[in-house]
């Protein structure tokens, strides 16, 4: 089908929050276009372009080059956390739009691959719609990647894994911590909307009394009276608490926890904060300190810990997301090379990794509209209550993390 | 020397805040005494005990018995971060000393050993002296750690290589996130009164350009003026900033910042809490946005994490800590075993480890007064300026943290 393809150049973007593998996806994309044949003399497509902070430096011509990298160095990239093109937080209305449209038609673009979340297949869908407008033929594809694993129609979403890997290992060691100096210990965990990297800190526990003792998630109502009581029974009956609290909890009405407890304290734009801050966690340490004094007379020792960036970016991939978020991107350039107009790519599970099951999963082109703009939630059978995750969320989960160390215990 | 032994059991503590490496050290030391023959018919040493959450335990009859533990599980155990016996934060008065000094009395305990930094080494210290006023035959030995690496004449503490990997890696993958996604990031590091922690920030450089582009140690006075001067400086020239701050940054007269900045916000002992809580990264945040926005008119992104306990227990301990912190037990229970009445264990220098000399160490004994409730300090040499470290201390560190990720950059 080669010869239906329009002669040009690809350009490859990475968006929004970095992740331990979305270099993988880069190098994936350029590896699928190179075993498709681009760069080689009679080719359609011509040169591999990168995108320097995404369509931020598309629109400033900040390109580089791709096409001639070796094998070794994109091993290496590959392996590289972060997103090595460099990144944007850029939401382009209409105006950004068209002149990222402009930029692809300056530098004769007619492969356009942009790895990111939600907020990016929408932007890849804008810029499609907008070339189709112009009658202009510009074929997009978007390479699913978030920490927050909150992408329609995917089983999951690269980086996800890698983060969850994170988040379990961090839990598993902190609960070994919290056990051997006892007291109320609470770690914040990146999510604005959607719990799974949360509830990934259920995988931490291999013996009975194990952390976390708690999982708060955006999905369910947080209410700071029930919260405290939550944490003294648990105290009460351990001797020590250990809580995941996804950073975008919310009450019953949809507002964010972090807002109520500092009132008038967004910044200029009015967005609250959620990242980046210890203030969430300090907060609830706070409600906990006050609260547990109150009711037994004596102050427990309560810490909190926001885990910050290194959620998404600690040197430490899970294998299966490594080689996902790479043949993700090779599916995208092949699906491009093989004549498609757009589209996502979409992780399937199609083995399902527990009950004798091996683990395996499949790729699939989905239409864009199916995943631009729309948030993925936990699924209803994920929760256990309104403070902890089932059974099938730790099935779920498990297989994609990769081996976790096993801790005995005196 | 077997013979000069008198006849009884051993107990084993872990006190203080645990490390990725102090269960290696507990497995060493039960390791060195079944070598010496603990548990054997005939042999003086009788039983092996460990303290549940060290002396606190140990004055309420919590005991586990250590002795018929086999290899598997031992293996297990040293790499299993954290402490498995259990620590305390207790400081022990006199009359605590008493209490203690009985229930080794109690439990026929005339083999003590105390896993610890400074303080722990004192209580070894005055147990020691309390046993000799009652003319009680009790032989105490420390053995070193702590994350903070202020243990004097040991070249570096077990637990400090450890976290300091911890250290270098968190930087490295967040200087590639912060350079994908400019702004200034702030990471606030442990270490109370000794900068070794936050100066291991340092390792992460491998490219011009790499943060951390500044380093604030304890040891330097902290000047809020001054720190947002060098952070627009620094933030002028790349675009961004990436920072590594003690948490015990203190001023020109001694007075900790973050007591600087929440006045009045210490707790109801009086105590500035530093760990356990993100106040003194996001207190710095406020400073650097609002200083920033005077002087340029635009407020930058600012974002600021705490790595917290993670720094303590992430489960990734470096090689050659794993093995000192082992032998550094063993080493305790062979002078035990040898007819030594006290001491702690120093680790040694022997080989550089850069310049062509293989890194090596070797332990030996020491007087308990030699680090008891002393500090050690960032050696002059290890500093470059006010706000970085010198070659002097990356030559240091470097052998101990073992193999770091190398990551390209297009």
């Amino acid at each position: 089908m080669a010869e239906r393809l329009i002669e040009g150049n690809a350009v490859i973007g990475q968006s929004g929050g970095p992740t331990a593998v979305i270099n993988a996806s880069l190098v994936g994309v350029v590896e699928g276009l190179k075993v498709a044949g681009a760069g080689q003399a009679g080719n359609p497509i011509k040169r591999i372009l990168g995108m320097r902070h995404a369509v931020r430096g598309l629109t400033e011509d900040r390109l580089v080059d791709l096409t001639d990298k070796d094998q070794d160095f994109l091993d290496a990239l590959a392996a590289t956390p972060s997103a090595g093109l460099g990144s944007t937080r850029d939401k382009p209305d209409a105006a950004y739009c068209e002149r990222i449209f402009h930029a692809c038609e300056k530098h004769d673009i007619r492969y356009f691959f942009y790895i990111g979340g939600n907020d990016s297949s929408d932007t890849c869908r804008i810029v499609n719609e907008l070339a189709d407008q112009h009658g202009y033929e510009l074929r997009c594809f978007h390479v699913p990647k978030t920490v927050d694993n909150d992408l329609m129609v995917n089983d999951h979403t690269p980086g996800f894994p890698s983060a969850a890997r994170f988040v379990a290992k961090a839990f598993m060691a902190d609960s070994l911590d919290n056990a051997s100096i006892p007291g109320v210990k609470i770690n914040v965990v990146m999510g604005r909307h959607a719990g799974f990297l949360t509830a990934a800190s259920a995988l931490a526990r291999t013996h009975d009394g194990d952390g976390p003792h708690l999982i708060y998630l955006p999905e369910k109502a947080f209410d700071t009276e029930d919260f405290v009581q939550q944490v003294a029974r648990i105290y009460d009956r351990l001797g020590r608490c250990q809580i995941a609290v996804s950073e975008g909890v919310q009450d019953k009405d949809g507002v964010a926890i972090t807002t109520k407890l500092f009132e008038g304290e967004t910044d200029a734009h009015g967005n609250v904060q959620l990242s980046g801050t210890g203030a969430l966690g300090d907060a609830l340490s706070t409600l906990v300190k006050d609260g547990l004094k109150t009711a037994s007379g004596a102050a427990p020792r309560v810490r909190a810990d926001t885990f910050g960036y290194l959620q998404r970016c600690y040197p430490d991939a899970s294998p299966i997301d490594q080689d996902e978020a790479r043949r993700a991107g090779r599916y995208a350039a092949m699906i491009a090379a093989g004549g498609d107009m757009d589209g996502s790519v979409a992780i399937l599970r199609t083995g399902k990794g527990y009950d004798g099951d091996a683990y395996k999963s499949e790729l699939d082109r989905i239409d864009l509209t199916e995943v631009a703009a729309k948030t993925r939630h936990m699924d209803p059978e994920f929760f256990q209550g309104d403070h902890d995750v089932s059974q099938a969320f730790i099935d779920y989960c498990t297989p994609l993390v990769g081996e976790l160390p096993k801790f005995p215990r005196l």
